[in-house]
C-alpha cells in the first residue's frame, strides 16, 4: 500500500513514472487537507498562494521560518506528499540548504528552487527580472542535494529563463547544467497565454529528466497535450487560494449589503462539516481513551476544598 | 477623521455607542484585508476559523504564540481595528495578561477572553463543559485590564454560562462579577436556533455595559430585535472561513474530476485582482523611490569581476 | 559505531544498561554545542534554565512553540541525545501528544513530563504545590507513548509527590501507575539538602524501571550512592545557565566601572575561539564547494549595466 | 524621569548629546536583564552573540523573524533602549523597512544597517567582502527612515568600507551619502588592533553627525580618546556571549572530569539569584492579588465531583 511509503517515495515515484499527474495548490492546513480529501496524489505549497493569504506579497516579505510553520501545518493536517515552492532558496546555498534539512525533518516530499535573485519577484510581475547566475544557482541544488537528510527528498529546479526573455537556448542550457548538478525535475514556466513554449521546451529537452509545469497563463491547454509531451507533472498552482479570496469577497459584500448572514448559509459550509473535515471525532475518542472517567482518584490526594481535576470530560452530561 | 486615531480608540468609540455595529470574522492576513475593504469597521480574529485555517482543531492545539503571530498577519493586513478571539487566555492570569501585553504591542483593539478552562473546547462541542470559577476568572480580567499598555485597549468578558447550561441567573451573576472586575463589554454566548436567550439576558442587563452577541446558530433572527435590545456588537463570527472551505472544496472536486482548472477560472479571483488586493503597485513605487536607476555607482567600489554575481566569494583577494 | 544510531536510540540504550549516566543541562545552540564537546553523552533541555536565558519565569510563560524553537536549535547545533523537561506537558493529553509528535520530528530523544498542573510553578516555589490527578497523568503518559512516532523516543515521568510533601508511599503509588502507563522511566525528584528520599524511593522501587535523578538542592551527595542505588541518569539540571548568569553578571560589573574591557579579554572566548566552536571552517570549505569561482557565466545571461547592482530594478527594460 | 521617556526617546538623546556613552551587548533576555541590572544605558543585541548562542553562524542562518523573537525576549526582559544588529536589513530595501516597522511595534529604540551583501559574512571572517551598491544602501535606509512608526526610532549607517579595504575616501564618501539619506549615526568599523583608521575617520568626518564605533579589535585603545574625537557611542559587542561561552565551558568540563557539581557551586549563581533576577517576587505577588483566596464560589456552579477550580494558588499552605 502506497500509503505506508514515505510521503517523499511516492513523490519520487510520481516523477519516475510515465504518467502525467496533477499537484494541486493549498496554503494552509485547512486547503491541504481539503486538497488531499478531493483526491489529488500531492499538494503545491504556493509561494504566492502562502503569501497572499498571510497577506504579505510574494517578494519575501515572510520570512523563511514563517513560510516553514506554514508548510509545517500543511504537512500536519494531509498526508499527500507536498511539493514547496521555495522561492530562491532564501539566500544563498547555505541559506537553501538549511531550508532543505528542515523540510525534510518536516516530512516535506520535494523543494522547487527558481534561478532568480533574493528578494524574489513573483513572476507574473513586470518583465525580464534578472536571473541568478546559473553557476552559482547550480551550486545552489548541489547543496541542497548534499544536504537533504531523506533520500528519497527531491530538488526540482525551475528555470526562469522563458518567462525572463532569455530564450529557449538559454532555457534549456541552464535545464542541463542544474540537471548535472543533480536537480531531479525541471520545472519549465511560461507566462504566455498558450502552450507553444512550453513544447517546444519539453521536445528539445527529450525527457532527460522529469518535466513540471505551471499553467496559470495557459490554462485551457488540453491535458492530452501534456500526456504526448511526456510532462510528469502539472501543477495546478494557485486556484485554491484564488477560490477563497473571491469566495469571501463575495460574502463579505453579500454580509455588508444586508447586515445580515441568513443569505450566505446556504452557500458555506457548516460548522459541523468543519468539525467533520477537522476529525473533531478523533479527539472525543481520545478523551474517551485518555481521560480518567471520574475524580475519586484525586480525593486521595489534594483537599476537595482545593481542586478536583484540572481537566474534566467534555462530554459527560453534568 | 477616526482613520487617523487608534483602533483601539475606534473599537472603544464603538462599544460606547449606541447604535449596533457589526463585526466580521477573518483568520488571516487576506481575509483581513478582503473584510476591511468590504466596509466592515471591525474584525473578528475568530479561534476556530484561524484553527481551522491553520489545519488543527479548535481546543488549543495551536499555541498562543502561533495565534499571536496569525493576528500579527492580520493587523498588518488592514488598518480596521480587530477583536481577538483569546479563548480562556491560554491559561491563568499570569498567561492571559502576557497575551494582553503582546496584543497591545501589535496594534490589536481588543480581546474576549472567556470563562472556561484551558485547554478550551469549541463551545459548539459537547454539552455541559466545565466552566472556570468565577471568582478566578474576574481575577483574570482584573489582570488583563492592570496590564494592558494601550489604555484604550478593551477586555471583553465572554459568559459561557447559558451554553453551558448553567441558566440565566448564572450567566447574570458572572457577567456582573466580571464588569465589576473590570471587563469593557460582555459577550453573552448563545447556541440555541433562535435568540429569545440573548434578549432575555440583554432585558436583564439593562445596559449595565456594552453586550456583545455572536448570532451563529440563531442566525436569522431580524437585526432590528437587537437594535431595539440596545446590542452594541454583533458579531458574525466565522463565516468568512466557512465561504472558503466551501469554495475551495467545490472547486477542488471540479479541477480533480475534469483535470482542468479551465472551468473554474470564471469564479475564482484573477493574478491581477490579487496582486490588486494586496497593493503590489505600493511595492512597484517605492522601488521607483528607494532603488538607485543605475550601477554606475558600484562599479566604483568593487571590481566589475566580483560584483557581477549576485554573491560574490567572500574568501577571494581584491 | 554509536554516532550512526538515532538519538534517541542512543538515549535508550542508556536507560536499558546498568551504569548510572550523567545528563548535562543546555539552554540554547551554543551551551548544547559546548556540552557536547565537553564529553556528556547525553543533554537536559531545562525547562528553568530555557525560560531564564529567553528572559521569562519558569511559568510557563513562554510558550510551548518557542521552547520547541529553543530545543530545535540545540538538536541542530549537537548530536547527542536530548531529553526535554516538558513540564506538565503545556495542558491536557492532547497537547502533551501534540508536544511528542513535534519533538520526534526534531530528532529530540526523549521528553519529561511532571505531575503538576498547566501553568506549571518551578518545583523550587512555594511549598505544596497541587498535584495533576493521578489517573488524569497516568492518561497523558500513555498518549504520549502512543503519539511518538520514533519508536525509540522515551517518555519519563517525573513524580513530584515527595517535593509538594505527599509523601513515598503517594510517590510510589504514582511512579506504579505511570510506569504501567507506558512510562520508559520514572524522575523522582526531591528538594531536601540530603539524598536520602531519594534513596528510599529507589530502594522501594526496586529497579522496576530506570529512575532519574536530578541532584540540585543534594548536590553534594557522593555519586558513589547513586551508583550502589542503580541511579541510572544524574541530571545537572541548570549549571550551565547559571554559570553563564554569574559570568555575565560579574563581566558587566567590570566593564561598566571600568569603562573598558580590557580587564575582561583574559576569561572570556576569543572572537576565533566562538568561529571554532560554530564551524566556520564548514561554511568556508562549502563556498569552495558549491560557489562558482568566477562570474563569467553572467555576462553572457544578462547585460553587465543591469547585473551589477545586487538588486536590479525589476521593471526596468532589457 | 527619563525612565518615563521611551526608549527610543532616550537613545535619541544619547545621540544628541555630547558626552561618550556606552553601549553593552546582550543576546537574550537574561542577559538584557542583566546589563541593565549592572547599570547600562542602552543594549546591543548583537548578530554575532544572537546567531552564536542560538546555535547557528553570523550568515543570516538564523532568520529575521527568528532574530525579531530574540530582541522582543529582550526588550520584555529590559527596560534599557536596545539598538538591533539588523546586518543588511535582511535582504532589499522593503524587507528592511518590514524589519524597521516591527522593531517600532516592539520598543526598539534603533537598528544598525551595514553596507554589506545578503546573506552577509561577519565582519571578521575573510578579506575584502564586497559592499552594497552605495545608491542602493542609500535607498535602504531612506525606506527605513519612511517606515518607521516611532518618529524617535534611530537608523544607524555601518560602513564597512574600511574593514573590506576600501579605504577611508570611500569611508567617507559613503557616510556622507547615508547622512543624506536620513541615517540618524555612522558607525564606523574597523578591524585593526589599533583605533587609528577610527580616530582619523572621526577628524574626517568633524561630527557632522553622531560616530558609533566598536573596539573589539582595538579593545585596549584608552576611553579618553574616543572622548577627545567626540565619538557618541561606544559599543562593547560581544563580550557578554563570549563570557557566557567560557564559563559554560569550563564549568562543562568541571563537571565532566569530577562527575560531580560539588566543585561548581560556588562560581554559578544560586537557583534563589536567578529567582530574584527574573523577579518571582512580582508573580507571587500577582497571584495574592488575582487568584481567589478560596474555592467556595466554584462549589455553586460545577458539581463538586467533577472540579473545584482550574489552578489553585500555589504559595497556600495545605
Amino acid at each position: 500500500m502506497t500509503s505506508l511509503l514515505r510521503r517523499s517515495t511516492r513523490f519520487r515515484a510520481m516523477l519516475a513514472g510515465t504518467e502525467t499527474r496533477f499537484v494541486m495548490e493549498a496554503h494552509n492546513g485547512l486547503s491541504a487537507r481539503l486538497a488531499e480529501r478531493a483526491g489529488f496524489e500531492a499538494l503545491w505549497a504556493s509561494g504566492l498562494s502562502i503569501a497572499s493569504a498571510l497577506g504579505v506579497r510574494d517578494s519575501n516579505e515572510a520570512s523563511w521560518t514563517e513560510v516553514l510553520q506554514v508548510v509545517e501545518f500543511m504537512a500536519d493536517a494531509s498526508a499527500a506528499p507536498i511539493m514547496v515552492d521555495g522561492d530562491t532558496g532564501f539566500g544563498n546555498f547555505n541559506n537553501a540548504r538549511r531550508l532543505v534539512r528542515k523540510l525534510c525533518e518536516r516530512g516535506i516530499a520535494a523543494v522547487c528552487l527558481e534561478d532568480k535573485l533574493f528578494p524574489k519577484t513573483n513572476s507574473f510581475v513586470g518583465e525580464c527580472q534578472p536571473l541568478a547566475d546559473a553557476g552559482e544557482f547550480a551550486g545552489k541544488i548541489k547543496a541542497c542535494k548534499d544536504a537533504q537528510s531523506d533520500q528519497d527528498f527531491s530538488v526540482v529546479a525551475r528555470v526562469e529563463a522563458l518567462i525572463s526573455g532569455h530564450g529557449m537556448s538559454e532555457a534549456l542550457r541552464r535545464a542541463e547544467l542544474y540537471r548535472l548538478a543533480g536537480a531531479d525535475a525541471i520545472l519549465i514556466h511560461s507566462k504566455r497565454r498558450e502552450a507553444d513554449e512550453i513544447l517546444t521546451f519539453a521536445r528539445e529537452w527529450a525527457d532527460r529528466s522529469p518535466i513540471v509545469i505551471v499553467p496559470t497563463t495557459y490554462y485551457d491547454t488540453p491535458v492530452s497535450l501534456y500526456r504526448d509531451a511526456k510532462i510528469r507533472l502539472v501543477v495546478w498552482a494557485n486556484h485554491a487560494m484564488r477560490a477563497a479570496a473571491a469566495a469571501m469577497e463575495r460574502i463579505y459584500a453579500d454580509i455588508y449589503a444586508r447586515e445580515s448572514v441568513t443569505g450566505v448559509e446556504g452557500e458555506i459550509s457548516s460548522v459541523k462539516h468543519i468539525f467533520e473535515i477537522m476529525d473533531y471525532a478523533e479527539l472525543a475518542e481520545a478523551e474517551n481513551l485518555y481521560l480518567p472517567s471520574n475524580a475519586v482518584e484525586t480525593a486521595s490526594v489534594v483537599p476537595l476544598s482545593r481542586r478536583a481535576e484540572p481537566r474534566a470530560r467534555r462530554t459527560a452530561s453534568a
